[in-house]
């Protein structure tokens, strides 16, 4: 499991406040953080009220990559946004993220290729999120096929069915959770897949609970990384856990501590 | 999710000594506290150093009927203490269990006939313990035959696909997992499916997180019913978001409070 650790996201008060003070170290310090708890990449999304986005994103690609040194996923709706940090990026960025529509799948695969980055696909197009597992399935197809006319090495492309949240779309969930078990069998090899997992919890009670359960059960059916926040301690030991009843990491009495350590 | 308490087995010491000293009232405090955490049925195993097991399990099931009006699960590995349980019941019980051999079958078939009781039915024979996915299928498959033979509502049969301690059998967990699956398709009704959860993390340190995520995991591949620990809240806690986020009850912000009022 790839973790993605979210947290500098100028959506969050902290961030944004950190992002408009110049505070450099603020961000450097939720960059140690998360990679610290085992984020193996970080998300870095300059937030929707930047005046200048690419200069936000320039900013905090800059200040992160001073102090760690892991791949980062440029999340922004634009792709000038998303080329200003892989202009930057030391080690091979993930792009977060396309959508299934023809002229964003063209414009940000070219920019995957170009900067032989990985690349997160949203399963859903100009008509809106999907409605099911199978018109979660067709746009994956679409992305995958897509991606493999680009040239894309598949093990690059991370399906996102799109979380949604468990109470106002209680039914998307099941339908979510098997299509992550649908996209392997799009291709050979199969693409990767990825959650966001925070939004399962948006606007509920008992948030860490649902997240955890959420992403126990997503493992379970195959999942391969998530955007979720590092920091949730009960969230990680419930993943490693995870990992370890499917066989990913040998267990010893203290596998926990063990798998923090590599 | 049937939830099958397993705290009253001749195993525990605690029970042992209750069964010894004839305390009634022990075992039915374990009766009433069960079904108050949310048990729709009590395993009743007399454990195996009962001197007469027939004995101990009428007195046990008449002590637990005396408190609580829930189903019982009479496990043992001898027909005749089954069938003396069975005798006793109030209400139809669950045969706890057969084996996929044909001798067992057949009698334990019989009974459950007889007594209008559901059987878990073991994918195990003499040869032992299931290697993988397509062993528990076939022997799930041959339970389930002789059912629809011996004339079984087979929503009355629970397939149990024997969970394994990870720490000696690690690579066995998603073999179990994926064949929860695979027996959903074998007839149609299909079985359910029942795990005897504790087992999964015997001898391991960090149990209930084991236990939890274990749980977890099968719920996402479909299990209907646990032999497990409803005194364990974190436990019941997930279990009842799996089945909130698979949308088998209404979220409402305090779905965990709502679930167990029911």
């Amino acid at each position: 499991m790839l973790v993605i650790g979210e947290l500098i996201n100028g959506m969050y008060q902290n961030v944004k406040s950190a992002i408009q003070a110049k505070d450099k170290a603020g961000i450097q310090k939720l960059a140690k953080d998360q990679v610290g708890q085992g984020a193996g990449v970080l998300d870095v999304n300059t937030g929707p009220a930047s005046a200048n986005p690419e200069d936000t994103m320039k900013w905090l690609v800059e200040a992160i990559q001073e102090v760690v040194d892991v791949s980062l996923a440029l999340d922004s709706t634009k792709a000038n946004v998303i080329e200003a940090g892989l202009k930057l990026a030391k080690k091979p960025a993930i792009i977060n993220s396309t959508s299934a529509d023809k002229g964003k799948l063209d414009v940000l695969l070219a920019l995957a290729k170009k900067y032989n980055s990985g690349i997160i696909g949203l399963t859903m197009d100009k008509k809106g999120i999907p409605r099911d597992r199978t018109q979660r399935t067709e746009h994956a197809l679409a992305i995958v096929s897509a991606a493999q006319e680009a040239g894309i090495d598949l093990s690059n492309v991370y399906i996102d069915p799109i979380v949604l949240p468990v109470n106002v779309a209680q039914q998307q969930a099941i339908e979510l959770l098997e299509s992550l078990r649908e996209f392997k069998l799009l291709s050979d090899p199969a693409p990767k897949t990825v959650v966001g997992l925070s939004n399962a919890s948006q606007g509920t009670e008992h948030r860490p609970l649902i997240n955890r359960v959420y992403l126990v059960m997503a493992i379970a059916n195959g999942l391969d990384a998530a955007i979720m926040d590092p920091l949730d301690k009960e969230l990680v030991d419930a993943m490693i856990t995870a990992e370890l009843i499917l066989n990913k990491h040998i267990y010893c009495d203290s596998f926990l501590d063990a798998y923090r350590k590599k």
